[in-house]
């Protein structure tokens, strides 16, 4: 096993922390957040000393209607503006694109007029190629690029190997474990954790980890990726997040040590904005059906189903569910 | 750092369960659990291969009321026998004994005239030596027994070796890390657990995990023990438990590969039984002050009222905990 990197009283300057609330919790909302959130979101971004504020989606205006979300699926630059300004801040800002969902020539400008600082690409690990060519194209526009390996936990070690081969000897600068069904215990983010250092490192790219909560492992997780080496870590207010969410910032917060993060600002956000979302009907959060989709290693979408309808026959559900995906 | 115990595809058979849904639970409902609830509950535990099943308190009579609290806050020969019978199962019985709380003499009866077959001793470091002679009273008595050390997040390193090794003289069985305060991450439960099974192994004794679940770590802080050769694992359904609550017993069957754990019969229980309890207004489970007062590594009382009043203003109970306590 590898030495431990950096210590409980400690802290690692190398390490980074990404809010992801508007893009991983606009999955709970269809991405309408009010403007007055989002803005106050970026205000307690600044105040609490995170590095990196995702905006949204960059998604494709060809194949997803407008009309059907909320304006952060699509992140206009004129949209990020109005909330930021020129974003005078040390806040940097970051969208993500899906493989094969967003007009790269039309929506991807020059980074020189943009205040978009990173475009992070999600990929399945079968589409690491495509997903390297977006990638490329947007660092030739002049941003900070990760790829995003979604559901790393159904790949084999040898299929992530060759990836994490293919994204090494490209220009791309971070490489993310994304744990997409929240089924991975801390054993396996730290086995995954050695194997991105060891081959990411040696073309001196950056880790990052993006973790789901089905299992209550995701802020867990999170720290134990840490632990060895990964720096660039993803969080969001309240775990908000698709199905049981993610990291919450306030956990992780709480949990670094670098003087610089504030906890404070955070807890103020939440109380003042993350509260009423939920008051407003919006569901997200560990929950039963989806430690059993976790368990299972499945996508949560049967869970978040399941939720929806107020099913609370959580052994039929377990046994369908074992029928259907396993 | 002692090697890994156990792989994620083996499992140990020296792992044991204790389901402590009646004991921690209890202090969220005074232990007022019906009748109908706790033969279930015993039904559950043996069905899903569950070793211990732990029913409450043996609190004195003396310095407690009786008409104040559910019969399981005493524990009854008598009424363990009203759902039990004979016990003639595997699933093994279990009592807590706070020090100085329990009238030993009478009663603590003879093991043979008993169905309880294990007493856990819980004690404050500083009360070692008292709880020794407990455990040590209920040993000759015939009974399985352990102590169980709260609040070890605030204890010295050099006093946790010093009760370790007292411990480890006398004829207790087992030894808990008991995170009463829910403060402690992974990497602190692995260098707590390497030093027990280093002090309490030498003597041959059993290592125990009891998490709290105040920072979301309750499930990983108890996988994280047993990876270094912790054995009796406390979890709860639904975690149920004092504020944050514990590990639960629905995610730690589900990650155990020992095929005699049975994650069916724990679900079925779960619908039947625990949501009736959410419904009627029992409150327990994650929530931030808990987080808050995990942070700072301190008893969850002031949470547990702040979330009693539907106190949202974490930022202004954030900075009174820390006025107040630290």
């Amino acid at each position: 096993m590898a030495p431990q990197q950096g210590t409980l009283l400690s802290y690692r300057p190398d390490i980074k922390v990404v809010d992801a609330t508007l893009r991983d919790g606009g999955l709970v909302n269809s991405f309408y957040f009010t403007d007055e959130f989002v803005k106050n979101l970026y205000k307690a971004n600044i105040k609490a000393g995170v590095d990196y504020m995702e905006f949204g989606y960059k998604a494709s205006k060809e194949l997803f209607d407008v009309t059907k979300f909320g304006k952060w699926k699509f992140c206009d630059e004129e949209h990020i503006r109005e909330i930021v300004g020129d974003n005078d801040t040390k806040l940097k800002l970051s969208v993500m694109a899906d493989v094969g969902r967003t007009d790269l020539e039309s929506d991807i400008i020059d980074k020189k007029d943009s205040v978009i600082d990173l475009v992070r690409v999600a990929t399945y690990i079968n589409t690491i190629p495509a997903a390297i060519d977006m990638a490329e194209y947007c660092k030739a526009k002049g941003y900070e690029t990760s790829i995003n390996i979604m559901a790393i936990s159904t790949a084999s070690d040898k299929d992530i190997r060759q990836a994490l081969e293919l994204i090494g000897q490209s220009g791309v600068d971070m490489i993310y474990i994304v744990d997409s069904y929240g089924s991975m215990y801390p054993e396996q983010i730290r086995e995954l954790a050695e194997m991105y250092m060891e081959i990411g490192g040696k073309y001196g790219k950056t880790i990052g980890m993006h973790a789901h909560n089905n299992q209550q492992m995701a802020f867990a997780n999170t720290i134990e990726a840490t632990t060895h080496g990964v720096s660039m870590l993803d969080a969001t207010m309240c775990g908000m997040g698709r199905g049981a969410g993610n990291c919450a910032m306030e956990a992780l917060l709480g949990f670094l040590k670098n003087p610089k993060y504030k906890i404070a600002p955070v807890l103020r956000f939440i109380q003042d904005n993350m509260l009423k979302l939920r008051e407003e009907g919006l569901v997200w959060g560990y929950d039963i059906p989806y430690l059993l989709t976790g368990i299972l290693n499945v996508h949560p979408r049967s869970a978040i189903e399941c939720i929806k309808q107020n099913n609370t026959d959580y052994l039929d559900f377990y046994q369908n569910l074992w029928d259907k995906e396993c």
